[in-house]
């Protein structure tokens, strides 16, 4: 069965086109470092990319610092929206953490993360852990401001604290929307 | 605007090929409801299909539904995440007839809406509908157990008006999601 065509033939190596070779040595030495072939071209911020394991560690660390700060006051246990926002920031930033070992992975084996298989996890994962977050967050919200404008309690209360937490949750989810939309994309588009 | 791709060409009638004729007559009234590249097969639940057009008024209805019952008690006002509930609802609800309008327009004209243009607007502002409803909910959520499991004064608020108006708003953003998921796979993969 002829089910596929051979990819490499036996043909003698072409000498580099002139194009090549007037850009200088630094095109030289980028095409030496990402032979042909081996390594797609990935959007900037995808998986397996320097941004893309930029955005995986801003997600952990921002998930961290909300659940750091959220954890330093005494009393919010006594509020299910927090301890929802706790229990999601360590979901956060586990998942966020794994992902940039995988990336860190990927980067030191210069390996590309195309893999259809893979995408579809990573871009499932992304969809469930950013909607856990931003409900956290929203929840968190509503009460800090029900706290803090509407029945403005804040002298006995933690509000700084709280808020803080929040706006972190926040700023969490928005490092990962990036991420989820061009992992989506490339799920999508191939 | 050229939100639409004429369905029908007025060319001739090509003889059908030999191989279509051998699929027997079934195959042919198929590719006559369908003829050859003139409408793109879209999936069930894409704008301009009778599934899609089910699921924008669904999201209207649910969305009006959480609406009024939240605006039936007198005292939301005083919570702000139920007044941003209800502005969320309103916006979801006017989004949501608006593209319904759009697709009973396609159907009835039997035009296809997979024009990119169109698509890219209806991904955007599904997933900023999308993200401003799920919000919503989460914060009405996250006060309503606030109410209800952690202070037990659900004597002197309408907690069941609450939860309800809580529960259709994510009724309404689980309605949504498949719409925006649909829209933007489309984008993707042209």
């Amino acid at each position: 069965m002829r089910a596929s065509r051979p990819a490499v033939h036996p043909v003698e190596a072409a000498p580099p086109p002139p194009a090549a070779a007037a850009e200088g040595p630094e095109a030289q030495v980028e095409g030496a470092a990402h032979p042909r072939g081996v390594r797609m071209k990935d959007p900037p911020g995808a998986p397996g990319t320097p941004a893309g394991l930029g955005l995986r560690l801003a997600q952990a660390f921002f998930a961290a610092a909300a659940l750091a700060v959220m954890a330093s006051t005494n009393d919010f246990p006594s509020v299910s929206a927090f301890s929802y926002l706790v229990a999601a920031a360590i979901l956060q930033c586990l998942w966020s953490l794994l992902l940039a070992f995988v990336d860190i992975y990927a980067l030191l084996v210069k390996r590309s993360l195309r893999n259809a298989r893979a995408v579809c996890i990573f871009t499932i994962g992304d969809g469930i852990t950013g909607t856990i977050t931003l409900g956290a967050a929203c929840a968190s919200a509503g009460i800090t401001v029900l706290i803090g404008n509407d029945l403005n309690i804040c002298a006995e209360n933690h509000c700084a604290s709280f808020e803080t937490a929040t706006a972190l949750a926040f700023i969490s989810w928005f490092a990962l929307a990036p991420s989820c939309i061009l992992n989506f994309w490339s799920m999508a588009s191939r």
